[in-house]
């Protein structure tokens, strides 16, 4: 699990005061970035490297509590399971002040080669993002 | 059904030359609100006439076709189904040029008072909501 | 001039019930598209037919009356002033349901090749953008 | 002057692979909150405190060196010039890899009431946002 700190600006927020339900998506990747980053990695070079692409198919968010302008959040992440051609990714974020939970959700993304083609997520990278993680987070199944 | 056309800008796309996938859910509240607006009712009428509000409890998005700048999309809304204290909306994203389906999703919204309480969906507003819907797509069960 | 719809939406506000203010931008680009639309052009053959870009070198809005959810604005853009290796244009955003003057701004865009080096405007471009507006609007002085 | 690291996400950028020209006005903004909250205020404390809004009436971007995905930026930010209703901040962004000069700007902010009538700037508040700031950068003129 990673943790990455978010601080709640106006351009995030929309009118009802709380932060627009599409800007959890935006929150979301940014985790993603330190999550990969924190592994050794960078996203950069699995296109570079690798000749791949792990493009989001699907996502999903549940609200819980709405945060608000300059909230202080912790978003944590964790690889939640890793498949053949597929690796998911599970959020939370956590206001800091209360500790009330904001958002939880995942993003699915698919293992694709440059031309789009699906492909088997190579065994080193699953290695790299599965380390320090909980045993069986990632089954490789 | 509601269609409403989307013409996707360089502010909507990521360096990966597609939509960033956050953005399908500003694409999913324009047709939304043009949802609402072609059923006689106005969104903040909600909060000025009966005191409620239609917060989103939860959101998903399938990414299905990359969609690019430039293009034309039609944003396809229906109500899925309406129950005593929510109603989901199911959207599909289609492009014009070539009738790809770019995406598919729903959003999930409590209905609720000023105070945060759930409250009954009025019949009243269940009755516009589903005005010229096929039938059952709302069952108010 | 060339006029352009935008209505409003959620993602559009922030907790102040107006629109962010960074926002406007993106409603200047939407308007930036029609314009090389309705002049024949598209933004995206700039590039595959002359190898050129038009990057924005700068941006300047002034903020007039704030515009609101639901609010349905017309962007009208003009070409500014087109010189040897810039263009620009101007914008003002109206609100449909008073006339009121949102905001005005303008944006200066360089004229560059594929390896970012400053380039003539070609003049087949030049006149292209300068068709149907008004005499001096762009001298290509 | 006060420096806020920002992490340039995928959702900042376009297809031309760069950050979207809106979105330094969220890097503005997000280094505006740094620097009230670095003064000991609030901005949420003009409006409860004060009775006072500082809308923006003016922004403007100098466009520089193209920030891409994953480069760390400071935004960079001092108060420019306080007038009787009025106050000025002048940003620099600024690449932390290479020194690279982003971008640069001003955004220039009305004094107003809650009805939105202009008012003069509290002498208190501009103290406080002129602390440690270098002398006569806000002239109070």
């Amino acid at each position: 699990v990673v943790r990455v700190p978010i601080r709640v600006i106006y351009g995030d927020t929309d009118q009802m005061s709380v932060v627009y339900y599409g800007n959890y998506l935006r929150y979301f990747e940014a985790a993603r970035n330190e999550f990969i980053r924190s592994k050794g990695l960078r996203y950069r070079d699995f296109e570079a490297e690798h000749r791949l692409l792990l493009p989001v198919a699907e996502a999903h968010v549940s609200y819980r509590t709405p945060a608000r302008y300059d909230d202080l959040l912790t978003v944590e992440i964790a690889l939640g399971e890793a498949r053949r051609a597929s690796a998911r990714f599970d959020y939370r974020i956590v206001r800091e002040e209360d500790g009330a939970v904001v958002a939880t959700g995942h993003t699915l993304h698919a293992c694709v080669d440059l031309d789009g083609k699906v492909r088997r997520l190579p065994a080193v990278l699953l290695a790299a993002l599965s380390a320090g993680e909980p045993a069986g987070s990632a089954s490789g199944a």
